[in-house]
């Protein structure tokens, strides 16, 4: 394979109860990009639509990845990269790692496969970290992996993926508003309660359970976040607003998507998607504020390719 | 039903990473527990063997549970109890827990089944808190569902069973040491760092998924409990090298059975559980301190009963 064209979708990191833990692949969210084999060696970032990005491949989040691959399958060869940004930086939908996992996957294709899945999520967290200055790594898990994907210890990485139920559908609502991931930190408490942490490990366990049980009751009683979302929340423009009429509507239940200040929630069968989707934007609609809407469901795939 | 003899599970609360949220009944270590209806109103406790407990009904774990579920079935006649306890108070393997729990499965079967499995834990919370002082959840679910419990959330009491993978055996060994649970919940922190919880969260989610994928490794790499066996293991005797012991004849992982003083950990397969068993033994009999070393399966059911 010489050439590669990639959808790479966007993600929704913590999902509620599993903060910091779990990722998820949005089906047809996401941004693209063009991998091209060259007689040259490095990597060679030769168009960005869609976002002001550095062109410099050690700044770029894919371009640092590709570098890594290269180097450490010792080949000779280069890389010619076009990225097309359809996800914003700073959406909490996981714009770098979109483009870090992508191109994880992508030069792992043109190199037949040499890398393990676990290798390419240690990659792509590089691009994580010279975006984010963070190695993090649930975003990029289900932008690799597809699906739901539990980040279950950094130290070593071990992800393990996760069943999706097959009438789970989600409703994105991404404000058009700067929120700095750093200030999104900020506001986090340095130390919690133990008993916070227990309720937080009995939602995140509910939620799994509920997951390969197909129960979107359980689903639906898991989606309780005491961790974060009481000190992000309220750096989301009408979080509050946007939470009831969803609810109201009847979401299973959501949240912030990754440090925001895109909302997500989770629904049980497109039908009810569309509901929600509409009584949220009823909400944001009078606000001013711009914003975009998507109704999706989860990816099972990754990065998916089409040979060019 | 008018008399009823039931065998009443010792259980495993927190089973490492699922500190407050998870327990297992044993399959054969517990309790025995006799049941008669009677035409004499109110709760009669006619004998107790093994240990020196209460025998006014209000003060005893398994005769308040029958005393509410009497009041509140609105009936007649009372209940004649005996209590055999094989499983010593303080051992950290849910003494009060198979009384109470057992006594509510029991006078259910004899009130022809009248509450559910939710409404049965709620009595047997009781039980709990007259022996304990506090009404938990993680001992008496599993004595009344059986196998694996989560206790998703207090508030609403939400109970969710979990699968047991055919091949899980069980090594305990209980020293017959005096830990008071009031000491073992003195030495926790009342806060804890974020990372430490979402760490926490992490391997109970592995955990689970583990349960479900029957997949031994992640079971295996998930049994790390970073909230309360870092305080609590220095309470235990001989703790470090027990679990040493353990690893090194490849045990899947373990901890502190509930409070303590007991210590258990999980193996794949019956032969593999018997080296355990005497990597264990060989640690602990040299100490000159008292113990009792038990080796079995988790229970797929709860309380058993035999009619009389």
């Amino acid at each position: 394979m010489h050439e590669i064209r990639l959808f790479c979708p966007a993600t929704v990191a913590n999902v509620s109860c599993g903060f910091d833990v779990l990722g998820l692949a949005l089906e047809d969210v996401g941004d693209e990009l063009f991998l091209r084999r060259v007689e040259r060696p490095g990597v060679h970032i030769i168009g960005i639509t869609g976002a002001d990005l550095p062109t410099e491949p050690e700044r770029n989040a894919a371009g640092i990845v590709a570098q890594l691959m290269l180097r450490d399958a010792g080949v000779e060869w280069g890389i010619e990269m076009e990225i097309h940004k359809k996800i914003k930086p700073g959406s909490g939908l996981g714009s770098s790692a979109a483009s870090a996992g992508g191109a994880a996957v992508g030069v792992n294709l043109l190199l037949d496969r040499h890398f393990d899945r676990h290798q390419m999520i240690r990659y792509a967290m590089e691009g994580e970290f010279v975006a984010c200055d963070a190695r993090i790594a649930d975003n990029v898990s289900p932008v690799v992996m597809g699906g739901f994907c539990l980040v279950r210890s950094y130290d070593p990485l071990d992800v393990v993926p996760l069943p999706v139920p097959e009438q789970l559908h989600l409703v994105l609502l991404h404000p058009q508003v700067e929120l700095k991931t750093s200030e999104s930190r900020a506001v986090l408490p340095g130390q919690v309660p133990l008993k916070t942490a227990t309720r937080q490990t009995g939602n995140l366990g509910g939620l799994i359970a509920g997951l390969y049980k197909n129960d979107y009751e359980l689903i639906a009683r898991s989606l309780q976040d005491h961790l974060a979302e009481p000190f992000r929340s309220p750096l989301i423009p009408h979080f509050d607003a946007v939470r009831a009429a969803a609810m109201e509507a009847g979401a299973l239940g959501g949240g912030i998507s990754g440090s925001g200040p895109s909302m997500f929630y989770l629904c049980q069968g497109a039908e009810r998607a569309a509901a929600v989707a509409g009584a949220m934007e009823q909400v944001f609609k009078p606000t001013g504020i711009p914003y975009k809407l998507y109704q999706t469901q989860v990816a099972r795939e990754g990065a998916r390719s089409s040979i060019a």
